[in-house]
């Protein structure tokens, strides 16, 4: 693996968006709570494959996180804006693997590869992925 | 108006509840986010108006906030919890009036005053309080 | 008072800004939640009294929430964004008094009143304002 | 690694704490929002790593998350709450790596192994764990 895989650039990811702080983001250490991550990386999830415009998600159907991992190279602060960066990795029949990269001020602050399942809303297991789908997450790949 | 209704006792609250400090609800201020404020008499409402289990709020319908006023007397430390004190003071057709306190270890640290509305979830017009809401509003006030 | 001043336009606020709509200030009801409202309306305050960079907050001072009150007149949905206006109704020796407006889409989805004072950090007592701070925020007026 | 392993019971934890599921905590799915599981683990690990009244974070440092990897086997519910399991299964010199379960009504929703590294305020480097914070991490081992 190369150096430029350990560090990625924002401009690497087909994907790219942002948040913006909110004050309401920081904990009483003064930095942004690590929970908020979790939250900027769905912000970079949501917008292509849960919002309905997009056609991703199929009718019925939700998007469940199957499993998360997260490696934090830094802190956020307040006032700015965090930038995320996200590329699809792994396209199954009803999962779709998902490499994650947020910046602030043009630094890597965090990594993060997530599995996300699409899961039937009535009967609550998994539900494959139509071909519009499947088409739409490989262009982000 | 008496100094006892200037600073109310959660014992004088027909309805008690509390919530559990986050970490996550500080600021960087060092103390409990002022907008966490509304979060907590949030979990004081929805318990009795919003639990399906309650039988409160009718088929299709949803509650939505038409004003809400909030005195703010203290700061909110974690660790800990908020107790929180409501009563109904007024039940229209499809309107409910609250009052509620917050506290923290036994001080009184914020009061509240919100209208509350029930709409039809279809219509997103006024919806009428059900016979039932109203008696069991009634028992709260 | 005029009906635009019942139903105010952003432009007509001397300070305006956003926030980004995210999947997380959702609740199970489809919309925002009532109480991102007031993180929102925070955004706009803190943009321009808590930021270091703008000198407005006095050192080893903070600005916390006298009280507030808000009027919501419709509901925020994901994905968007909401524009926050904010302007400086009164200058007090400690104390400044804001209306706010929310708006998404353009559509006035509530106005608010708050009245904040700047405390001392260490007596937690009020702390006047500084002539920079109030020359700052009567711009905003 | 037996059956008993790969489904904890939380009374298997040395640790055990829970949180109140919030209404707000719920987003436009209508069950608890996935970033809300990673507040739900901060509260299982500050209760007795951040809470200055046990000793275990040094002066002048605070702890900051290196990784976390989280599985999720379930959704949350409002209303509820979530009892959250915790131990400590690696004391480094100034890193403690930490297993959590997450679960609701009996049934576990979510496991997770997080490293936490402890780091001076001033110098943001690492910072070694006190022998007193050594001995108490290592009772809930």
């Amino acid at each position: 693996m190369s150096d430029e895989q350990l560090a990625p650039q924002l401009a690497d990811f087909p994907l790219q968006t942002y948040d913006k702080v909110r004050y309401a983001d920081t904990d009483r250490q003064g930095h942004v709570n690590n929970a908020m991550f979790s939250t900027y990386l769905e912000t970079g999830r949501v917008e292509f494959m849960s919002d309905p415009a997009m056609g991703v998600l199929d009718d019925n159907a939700t998007f469940v996180i199957a499993n998360a991992s997260l490696n934090l190279l830094g802190e956020i602060s307040w006032p700015g804006t965090v930038e995320i960066g996200t590329r699809v990795v792994k396209i199954g029949n009803s999962s779709v693997s998902l490499n994650q990269g947020l910046y602030q001020s043009g630094k890597l602050v965090a990594t993060a590869d997530t599995v996300i399942v699409q899961m039937n809303e009535s009967t609550r297991k998994s539900h494959p992925l139509t071909d519009f789908a499947k088409q739409t997450l490989f262009k982000y790949s």
